[in-house]
């Protein structure tokens, strides 16, 4: 594929990049950004954690809502992008794009969540990244089939959601705060802090974006922050986005890796690549690829050890 | 404009939608992502805030540094979107697109958002609405021209940025607990709680979504959620969208308003025009057009009132 | 504008690169793809060629059966782009986008143009140019309002259509000939060695391109081939492009004029613009800027002068 | 991957409706736009040629240039899509996005353009698929790799080029006869009589379009014109598009095909699926999947027999 050109030519590319961060000594972030779980990618992402092509999440919080919604059985349902969605409206199913979710599922999960965070100790906040391994276990317990969450909590994959409060998370946590007054706080900062310090640790980091948003940005902010740590960070090392978005319309979601080294969120003799294509098309294809040629090297690789406490280790 | 067709129709229709808006007695939320203030549209914004054609804004945390930025003194400069950017790192220039920020000039914006953060009460977790009303407040003080953040402070219109950690915001706010220990801490769920208030209190809602990102999906929840305080929701009666973004990629930010109908997000007999140009084209172009046309309107509009205590008061 | 950012910026700069276009002694081609004239800027190519804001338009078949169809009094009607298709096609209505053309009336147009066809010389093949000068005049007598078939035809504008059989033109044609053996033979070789011609005899040449497509195509190639008629160029001096495509996805249309460098279409030191924004959106903008603060400059314009005949003058 | 969502189920579906179209009596039209040839398309063109995945071609000029272009022998060189452009013009080296072609190279395949071109009747005028017939003829002789033109030569598969003067062929076409006053003519409008024959032919049809402009048009008019030659088109039967363009922008590449219907381009009833990815990544998946699983389909495949004369013979 990198033999031909265009995107099919960025797919290959990126995929040779991606195999040599598994190859390197480096961290691995993924944001994840997009209804990718809605999507069907559960399946994929869940596959990236268990074997260890990446080493920490940044996602929304609808991919995490979604996953857990399947793990707690109820599937997105096959629908259409041309449906009537005042008809849809009338019989309380939600569409995705060309997925439906029905509202009393959706409820059902959301219950599940308040209670769930109802059990946590409102006597101090929580990073994201805590609260969702915890649910991760909590989860593990009941999922049918095994998910994002629950092969996080497992592999000691940290999950960071920085705009948890947007989300069905940030709902259903309300709901249980307005219900019965339990005030489940989250530190965000401590978010931002933690994963600045995953960054400072490695000797290294590689970076994989599915789409832009909040994920891209928290990870891309981690290298131009590590003397709030003490060490003066480079830039990520290696750097493959998959996007629909375009550097012309000057947001961050669709900027440059050109842009990012002016900045030293990627490092200026990085390798890194942009695929202009949808996610659910490029993403299986640079999975099945590395599957394929580098299990001896994932295998092997040399990566981090983390450890999910109040307060994060790493080793 | 709107006698024409494609997007030059679509762009009339949103004024018109706009203009019906402010004639109506409904609550409107301007969502704005994307680098709008680097880009120019810091004044627009101010402008919409001071005439109150928007009365509570959702935003990136960027916009809010970059407006935070201009309002001390440090302007964001012309450059070029084909810039050498492994130069421009050499000369410690960042790029947004086609703007250029020194980082030292960053750098000193960062030192007063550490410096004005430290001097709030680690005792209790903060809004974000207050925290920037408070923020406001301070600029207002210093600003050499009338801002985002002044006018809002000035004009009691609410600021919520849900995904505060993912900016230069989280990164100050961080240098300072990394230094002193001062453990700043924002209550995002609150957040939400605030815009549910909002929307639950509101005779009817209004949308103005400039991007997508958290700022839209964080004023769509809330009308999915009014029975968390009491209050069936059906649905904003007005939306905007100005997006470069499109509903083939699957995602929250090209979503289309017939997908949120499904939902209960935008009410099924909603006003709601998606304009598909970059913002920076069409904003100014409704702005100007409302301006001129709606300034009776404008005036006589019938407007929610805010108090920005630790608690927000609605009137 | 051209003080702000993003395609703002773009837009801003464009119109100043017309304007110097307008200063400086450059024959001046518009290439027009894209449904313009069923989108309602019909008028607005017209007053562009009345005033002379452009030398040489190179189209689309359809925009030049649109503008036909309008002249002879049948207006595009105001539709809806989300509407039922299979029910407008019982109702016999085409759909563009957000635009009604019924199918009786565009019949009606269809058959105008066989039985003007059929009145032409089957002894001898046509230029387009020549073809539309033709029709132009004809439509003269008809024409409610000016269009640009008739404008161009007053003003001794040269139209090509390269691709005239990919249009209703090639199929009403063909219903004339499939009906009378009337075989009426388009030279499309002759149309690329007189838009040639029309390069070589310039001092200088700017361009204009709405989308891209076989206008654009045929307009950059006139600058690679003046050694065919004994005058090597340097590529257009001055070049604007107005597109929602994109580089990335490799094709001509969404071509940079960075790309077009390297081929000699585009001068090296060319004041050289791509505004990233749909076009009825744009140009509108773009000429009202132009009309009102370069009236003296387009009046005084030094512009070449042309004879239509079958063989085209150029003075 | 139609289990899966977004794109990727579009292209899954894609792939199922033209395995469809290849079980059912219909004649496969292909439209191909874009620089497919230089991305690297060229074989799996010629594959779907020789192995009648596809009946007709309609393509762009280019596309057909840069497939003699390799047949002479003369292979696109991997180049970047950030060159400098100046630089590679300096060096006289043709930037197509990510690919290079030295000028030189470019004139000697000119040359034998127009050589070839010159052995030619200049008393008669020439479909364009009888030239690109002849021409893969000679052709034939020549190419060290099967390509496009060679295989429809020998499958006797029909190519259609309506733009011919708007690529290298009409340029050098035009050089022959500046040099030498031999006046090669083609008649475009016989052209577009010829596809309509083919349609009006078949029990059925089925498109298949990369990219749009030209080539879409000039199919999806096949449907509507029927009438000319006496039979009423009902709209193709099965139709797929490749296409990074858009509805919204009002175009017809990126015309749904939902539109389509309007008009009776495509059948009320069709089997119709956009797939919105960049063409060198969905085409090469879609050809692979049919390849391996429709064998024997297309092997059995009842499809058209075209002989090349001055006259189409259709069986």
């Amino acid at each position: 594929m990198a033999a031909t050109s265009f995107q099919a030519r960025n797919l290959g590319l990126a995929t040779e990049v991606w195999s040599n961060m598994l190859g390197d000594e480096v961290t691995i972030f993924l944001g994840l950004a997009g209804a990718m779980v809605p999507a069907g990618m559960r399946s994929l992402v869940a596959y990236l954690i268990q074997h260890r092509l990446i080493d920490c999440l940044v996602s929304t919080g609808a991919n995490l809502f979604h996953d857990l919604h399947e793990s707690l059985g109820r599937p997105h349902r096959r629908g259409s992008a041309t449906a009537d969605d005042v008809k849809l409206r009338e019989l309380q199913v939600n569409r995705i794009y060309d997925v439906y979710a029905p509202e009393e599922e959706i409820v059902a999960s959301e219950d599940f969540i308040t209670a769930f965070s109802e059990g946590l100790d409102a006597g101090r906040p929580y990073a994201t990244r805590e609260y969702f391994y915890l649910l991760g276990q909590k989860l593990s317990g009941v999922a049918k089939e095994e998910g994002i969450l629950t092969s996080a909590a497992k592999a000691g994959v940290p999950i960071y959601c920085p705009a948890i409060a947007d989300s069905v998370y940030g709902m259903a946590i309300a709901t249980g705060r307005a219900k019965s007054g339990h005030r489940l706080l989250f530190d965000v900062v401590k978010d931002a802090m933690e994963t600045l310090e995953i960054a400072v640790s490695a000797k290294g980091t590689g970076v994989i974006y599915i789409g832009g948003g909040v994920p891209k940005n928290f990870i891309q902010q981690t290298q131009v922050y590590g003397e709030i740590l003490g060490r003066k960070l480079a830039g990520h090392r290696y750097a493959i986005q998959v996007t629909t978005d375009a550097p012309q319309w000057g947001g961050l979601s669709g900027s440059s890796f050109e842009e990012a080294r002016s900045w030293g969120k990627v490092a200026t003799e990085a390798s890194a690549v942009t695929v202009y294509c949808e996610a659910t098309v490029a993403l299986p294809i640079m999975v099945s690829a590395l599957a394929e040629s580098c299990s001896d090297v994932i295998r092997q690789r040399k990566r981090p050890t983390f450890t999910m406490g109040e307060r994060l280790g790493i080793r």
